[in-house]
């Protein structure tokens, strides 16, 4: 049982809290049953420790399991030293240091099917719009999320907290410039629809017959010319009241599920 | 020009982030220029007071044209009095006090045309969901948002917020119990649709050529037994990946969007 909220193992798991640190480790922290949960059930390579109280323990059964399973370090831990490690106002008893996802885009794209919805996010910074952004990818059934170099950290902790688990269901490639991952997809054959309020084309106007990518810009500003100059297309989403813009994470989600629409009917 | 960061005047706006005291004075805030126009531009009547600072006036004149013809009273402020009326952490330098919205239920459904696209939210909790529903009830173009009582106040400068503006753009009656709420919307005859992860019929399925309202429940725990019972069909988006569920602004967003392809094509 680990009960000092100043110990090193405690300091050394607060400390993935910062990128620098993420970066220089390789390591990050997921919170919560349910994303532990999915850290265990679909990348259990990733998870290197669970700390967790005797009361999560007990209440999550399912879970401790898993972790056996997984080779993951159980701690069991005081409810001072799991408050002590969360990022959250409210930690359910459990947290998980994983190992950070892999980034190799050749690999990623060659898993891509023939009929393949991606999902590319440049200069996003608002960490629970990518979180958000990511959930209604896996929810759509995208095959495959990329992530510009200039966007927000996926292995953020509000990232993972808004992505529900969803991090751990599909591929993400991080931390490419913008250039690489659109010319690497168009070399595949993958349209590149652009999506900004400028567009010409509304979205239920699009192909999406072919395999293509969804390209989503910053919250506030949408996509640089350079990027928006570098895709096929430029698709609107239609707003049919007097509402401005949608946010980031609606108009991503809306054109994810019309790329289902025609992909499962 | 206001410079006591303490005075009277600066306390009474204050107070209006407690509920407690906007329903004492029917009064509420809006913060930032975007919210702060589309009060002017769609609500003039209920913009009483503009707070804001001699760098902001000059910025926004547009604004400060629309709040004569408004007759707001418009009262220059320091920054630092600015800051002090403001719940967010970077004011941008303008507020309006501004008398709640209506609570006619009535007036509202007798105001809906005959292919009514209507939005219900009934125990939704969080502020940030509830503003961006209404976004997208305001972006699909629906005709009328209802939130029950037992629900966040919509006047909640959270839900203000992240409406951007789409509480002053189409009708939004709040406070009412939810059972008045369906069986007055059923006399006027408009389907209810509950949506829910429990739902059977799956969103491309529901018949929407009839005039409708998406009955929509908490972020965590969906629609109780009792709200599902009452709507006619229990509606269910489909998830395509291995994501649990979407989160319930993108749930709505996609139901309300549903609507508006089959009203606008």
């Amino acid at each position: 049982m680990l009960t000092n909220t100043r110990s090193d193992r405690v300091r050394s798991v607060q400390a993935l809290s910062r990128r620098s640190m993420r970066s220089r480790t390789g390591f990050f922290v997921v919170e919560g049953p349910q994303a532990v949960r999915e850290a265990l059930a679909h990348r259990p390579d990733h998870v290197r420790d669970i700390y967790v109280t005797s009361r999560a323990a007990a209440r999550h059964g399912d879970l401790m399991s898993l972790a056996t399973g997984a080779e993951a370090r159980v701690h069991e831990v005081t409810e001072e030293v799991l408050a002590a490690l969360c990022d959250t106002e409210s930690p359910q008893g459990i947290v998980a240091v994983c190992r950070m996802l892999a980034v190799d885009l050749d690999g990623a794209l060659d898993g891509l099917p023939p009929d393949a919805v991606v999902c590319v996010l440049t200069n996003v910074r608002d960490p629970g719009n990518a979180g958000t952004v990511i959930r209604g990818a896996d929810a759509a059934g995208a095959d495959l999320v990329l992530v510009s170099e200039a966007s927000v950290d996926i292995h953020n902790p509000k990232v993972v907290r808004s992505s529900a688990g969803s991090l751990f269901h599909l591929p993400i490639v991080a931390g490419l410039p913008i250039e690489q991952i659109l010319s690497s997809l168009r070399a595949r054959g993958v349209a590149l629809l652009a999506t900004d309020g400028s567009g010409t084309t509304l979205l239920p106007d699009v192909d999406l017959t072919r395999p293509h990518a969804w390209v989503m810009g910053n919250e506030a500003w949408g996509l640089p010319a350079t990027v928006r100059d570098a895709c096929d297309v430029v698709v609107r989403v239609p707003i049919h009241g007097l509402a401005e813009s949608l946010n980031l994470a609606m108009a991503a989600t809306l054109c994810l599920y019309e790329s289902a629409r025609i992909r499962h009917g």
